[in-house]
C-alpha cells in the first residue's frame, strides 16, 4: 500500500484493559499528527467499530492522561465481531469514516480477530500487546504486566506487615489464569517462601516439605498464580493437612492488578510501541504486532502471536533457588 | 499508688495488629525515658507475659520505625491468658521483671483480659484502642482505622479504572466483621454507587432497584462489608437475578487492610495515646483506656470499653443520600 | 431569605487548590440535585464569577472524580474582584444566570472577597474552608492539609532510607507559609530529630545542641517549615557551623504538597463539609463557613474566619518532647 | 582461582545508595548458601573493609528486607581507600577474616576502586551496578533507576494536578548530574511539554518558542534533569525573559528519588545480578562487573565500566517528538 496515502488512522483497544493503554493512545496521536494524520478512536473495542462510536483524538488532550489507567476509549469483548455479519458492518465504518489503517491495542484474541478482518478488510492493521499476563510471543514485555506486579507486591508488602506482626502463613493468589509471569515475578521481589504457578507443577510437594516443618517464628508467604492447576484452595488444604497447627489465611488480590496508574515502566512502554506503530505503519507493514525483543523494538506477523507459556532457564533457576 | 514508685513500664501489643502501633511504642518509650522510666516490651500479647518473653525498648531504636506497619513486638491471641493458671504465671513474670505498670495495645478483648488480672495483679494498667474496625466505646479513633480506609480506597480506586473501562458492577468487600466503619468510610469516599454495611439492613432493596436499571454506560461500584449479614456473595446473586446482563466481578480486599506503613492520621494518633498513657498513669489513672473524644485526650474504665456499632446521624444521612 | 427560592445554585473554588475539593464538589452538587436544586460551576475562582465562565455540574460525573487531586473547576486569585468595578461584573453575572446562593470553595482571602461582595448582592453566601495549610479560625481541619502531611511523610520516609544509608543529616522543607501545621505534623509522624516552625522560636537552639553531638551512626532528620522565620538556609549555615564534619543535604519538598489524589479522611471531610454547605444553606443561613469542630459540623461568620497560628497545649507538649 | 576453595565471600555497597541493594545482598547471600559458602556483609563501603566492620549474613533475615530502600549495610565514599595504606588496611581486614572474594555494588568509582585493589589482593571481585543514574557502559539497567524514575513521576504526577488547577508553568528538576536518563524517561512518562537533558543542548531553544505563545489555559510541565549546563534558574529566567506573564514554578525534587522502597523492576534485576555475581564468580570470572544487556546476563571487565552518555536513537527520536 501507498502509505502517503494514510491521512486517517483508527485506533481502539480490545479485550482485558491494562495499564499503560492510554500511554499508547497518546503515541500514537502524536505520532500521527506530526505526519499529518488524524486519529480516531473506535469505544468499546470492536463493538466501536461495528456501532460506529468514535471519537476525535487529539495529542493535546491525551498528553495529561498518560497517567490515568484503564483505557479511556473503554474496552469489550465483542460476541459480533466473531461473526462475519459484525465484520461486515465494521467494514462499513471504516468506509464510511474514511480510515485508511487501524492500530489495536490488545491480546491474542484481538490480533485473531483482525486477522479475520483482513480477509474482507484491505486496510493495514497493526497491533500493540496490551495485557497484564505478559504471555504473548513476539515480545519480552506486554503493556501492563509491570504495573500489575508493582500493585501485586505492594499489596503483598502489606500482607507481610501483618503476616510477621502474627507468625502466619499467608497464600496469596495473583493473576494470570494460563500463565505464571505475574506469580513468579512477584513471588521472587517479595522474598515469598514458596511460589506455585501453571509453568512448574513439581513444587507443591517441596512446598509442603518446608511447611510440614514450619513452627511460627515468623511471616510465611506463599505466592500463587490463579492458574495455578493446584488451585488455591487445595493448596490451603494441603498445607492444613501436613501442618494442622498452622495459622494459614489466603488473600486474592484480584482485580486490583488490572488497574491504577501506569509504572514508569509501562507508560514507556506504551510510549515506545505507540510511536512504533506509527513508524511501522508508514513504512508500510501490516498485520504485524509491534513489541520489544531484547530491548529493541521489532515486529511480528499476526499468526505468530500465540500464548506463550515459556518460562526462561534464567527465570527457572531462580524460581529453584529462591521459591521452593 | 504512688506513682514516683513507677520505673519500670512493660507494654505489649494484642489482638488484630494494626498500623500506627509501632508509634505508639515509639511515644511510649520516648516519654517513658524523659520520666526516666525504662521500658520493657512483652512479645505475641499475652504470650510473651505469661513465658517472659520480653526485650528493653529505647526510643532511639523505636524512632526509625515510626513508618512501619504491623507491630515489632509481634502480636497473638491467647487461650493460655484466659485461664487463671496462665494469668498467675503472667504475674510471676511481672514481679521478676519488677514491672510497675503496664500498657497494653489492643481492642475490647485485650483490655478484658488486663480486668480479669487485675483482680490478682495491683500494678496499674493502661490501654491504648488498637484495631482497624473503629469499634470501641470510648474513642472517636482507633489505631489503624485510618490507614485500613486509605488502603482499601487506594485499591478500589484502581478497580475503578479497570470498571470503567469495561463498564462493569464491582463488589468490593472491605473488612469489618462486626462493623461497618470502613465499609460507609471507603464506600463514600472512592463514589461508590451502593454501600452495604452490617448496621443498616434496608440498603440492600434500594441497591436491587438502582442495578435493575443499571444498563452499562458507566462502572457501578459497591462497597460491601464483610461482616454485612447478607454476605457478599448472596448480593451477588440477587443483583444477577435482577439484571441478568450484568458483568459482575468480586474483589474481597482481605488482610492488605491489615498492612502498610500507617498514614499520617493513625501515626499522629499512636503518637498522642503513647504519649497520653504514659501521662495519665503518672497522674494517678489504672484500668482505663486512652481514646480521642471530640479531638481531644479523654480515658474511659476498661469496664465500659465495649464494641460499639453505633453510626451517627450525620453519617446515616450521608450514607442514605450517597450510599444509595 | 426564603430557602424555597432556591433553585440554582453557583459554585466555584478559589485560592491556592487542595486535595480534597473535587470531592466537597460532588456532595454540593448531589446534595443540591437531592433538593432539586441545579448547580453551575464557576471557573477559575472569581475571575469566572466576573467573566461569566460557567458549566454545569452532574453529580453523576463528579462521582468519578472524587479521587482527583486539585479541582476541576481550576482556581486563581482575582485582582479584578478586590474592585468594584470586578464585583459589579460578578454580579451581573449571577443575575444573568439566575443564580440564588454561592458555595466558595477557599481560605480567608476568599471569604473576604464574598463579605466585600455582599455589600453589593444580597443571595446568601456560603464558605467552606480548603487551604493545605490548616490555619483557618473555625474549624479544626481545612480540605487538603491531611493529603498535604500524608504526602510530605511519604518524601521524608523515602529520605530516611538514604539517610540512614549514609548516616547523613537531611533538612526538609514542608509548605507552611505561615503556619506549622505541616511542619509540627508531619516532623512528629517521621520520628524527626528537630521541627523548627513559625510558632516556636527557641527551638534552633536546642536543635544545634544536639546536633553539636551529632557523630554520624545515624540519619538526622530536621523538618522545617518554609514559613519558619530562621529560614531553612540559615539554619544549614548554622549547622555546618556548629559542626563542620556534618554530611548536610537539603530538600525542598514544594508543591508535590498540593497534589495528589485526597486522602480518605479529605475526601470524607469534603463530602461532610459539602453535604453541611448545602444543609447549612437550606436552613436559611448565609455569609458563614462550615467547618468541623470537635469531629461536629459547625459554622462561623465569615469576619471570624481568619488565619490562626495557635499550636494548642497538647501539640506543644509533644513537640517539646519529641521535636527537640 | 580453584572456586571450590571459596568458602567465604564477603560483600559491601559503596558510593551513593539506591533501591534494589538489599534485593542484590539476598540473592548473593541465598545463592551462597545454596553452595555453602558463608557471606559476611561490611558495613559502609570501603570504610568497613579497612576498619573490620562486618556482620555475618543470613538469607533468612534478608528475606524479609527485599522490599527495603537504602542498604542495610550502609555505604559510604571513602578517602583512605584511595591510599595505598588503606588499601593495605583493607588487605588485612580479608585475610584477617578468611574472606575467599568481594562482591561490590556500586557504580564505576567502586570499580576503580577494586581495580587498584587488584593489584594487591589476588582474590577474585564482582561488580553489580548500583546507581541510580543508569549512565555506567555494561548493563542496559542500574540497580535503582526504575525506582528513583517512578518516585520521580509519582511527584511529577501530583504536581500536574495543581499545575493544571492554576494552569501554571511548572519546572521540575530532577536528577542525574551528568546524565539525562531520568528525565528523558520521567519526561516523556509524564507528558511534559518540555525535557532538558545534558546530552541534548539545542532543545531550550525549541522549548523558549514553545513558552513564548503559552497563554494559560493549560498546565505546562518542563522536566529538567540537574545535570543540564543551562542550569534550572537559568532556564526560568529565560522562560520569564520571553513571556513575562507566566506563573512559573520550580520543584527540585532532590534527594526523594533516591529511596523508598525499590520497584518490582529494581528488585527483580537485584535478585537477578545478585544470583549471578555468584554464578560468574563459582565459573572463575574475576574483576568484572555483572550487567543486563538485552535482557541477558552479561559480564564486563571493571576497566570497560566507564560512566556512559549515550542516548541511543530511538530515545533521541522521541525526545524529539514528545520533548520538544
Amino acid at each position: 500500500m501507498n502509505t502517503n496515502k494514510i491521512k486517517h488512522i483508527g485506533v481502539f483497544t480490545s479485550g482485558g484493559d491494562s495499564p499503560g493503554m492510554n500511554a499508547a493512545l497518546y503515541a500514537i496521536t502524536k505520532c500521527a499528527e506530526v505526519n499529518e494524520i488524524k486519529v480516531s478512536g473506535f469505544r468499546k473495542g470492536y463493538e466501536g467499530l461495528i456501532d460506529g462510536d468514535l471519537i476525535p483524538l487529539k495529542s493535546h488532550d491525551l498528553q495529561k492522561l498518560v497517567h490515568q489507567g484503564g483505557t479511556i476509549l473503554k474496552t469489550a469483548r465483542s460476541e459480533r465481531f466473531m461473526t462475519l455479519q459484525g465484520r461486515e458492518k465494521a467494514l462499513q465504518t471504516l468506509r464510511k469514516a474514511h480510515v485508511d489503517a487501524l492500530i489495536a491495542i490488545g491480546g491474542d484474541g484481538t490480533f485473531k480477530g483482525l486477522l479475520a478482518f483482513s480477509e474482507i478488510c484491505d486496510i493495514p492493521f497493526i497491533g500493540i500487546p496490551g495485557t497484564i499476563d505478559n504471555d504473548l510471543a513476539g515480545t519480552d514485555y506486554t503493556l501492563g504486566f509491570d504495573s500489575a506486579v508493582n500493585t501485586a507486591i505492594e499489596n503483598i508488602d502489606k500482607i507481610r506487615d501483618t503476616a510477621e506482626s502474627h507468625n502466619r502463613v499467608f497464600i496469596v493468589e495473583v493473576m494470570g489464569r494460563d500463565s505464571g509471569y505475574i506469580g513468579i515475578h512477584s513471588g521472587l521481589v517479595v522474598g515469598a517462601n514458596g511460589i506455585l504457578i501453571p509453568e512448574s507443577t513439581q513444587d507443591l510437594h517441596l512446598l509442603l516439605e518446608k511447611v510440614k516443618n514450619y513452627h511460627s517464628e515468623d511471616a510465611f508467604l506463599i505466592v500463587v498464580s490463579e492458574g495455578d492447576e493446584t488451585g488455591t484452595d487445595l493448596v490451603a488444604s494441603k498445607i492444613k493437612e501436613v501442618n494442622p497447627d498452622i495459622d494459614l489465611r489466603i488473600t486474592r488480590l484480584g482485580h486490583v492488578q488490572r488497574g491504577g496508574h501506569p509504572s514508569a515502566f509501562d507508560r514507556m512502554l506504551g510510549i515506545r510501541l505507540g510511536a512504533a506503530s506509527i513508524d511501522v505503519l508508514l513504512r508500510g507493514s501490516e498485520n504485524v504486532m509491534v513489541g520489544l525483543y531484547n530491548n529493541m523494538i521489532c515486529t511480528t506477523p499476526f499468526q505468530n502471536v500465540v500464548k506463550q507459556h515459556h518460562i526462561d532457564e534464567e527465570l527457572q533457576d531462580l524460581l529453584k533457588v529462591f521459591g521452593s
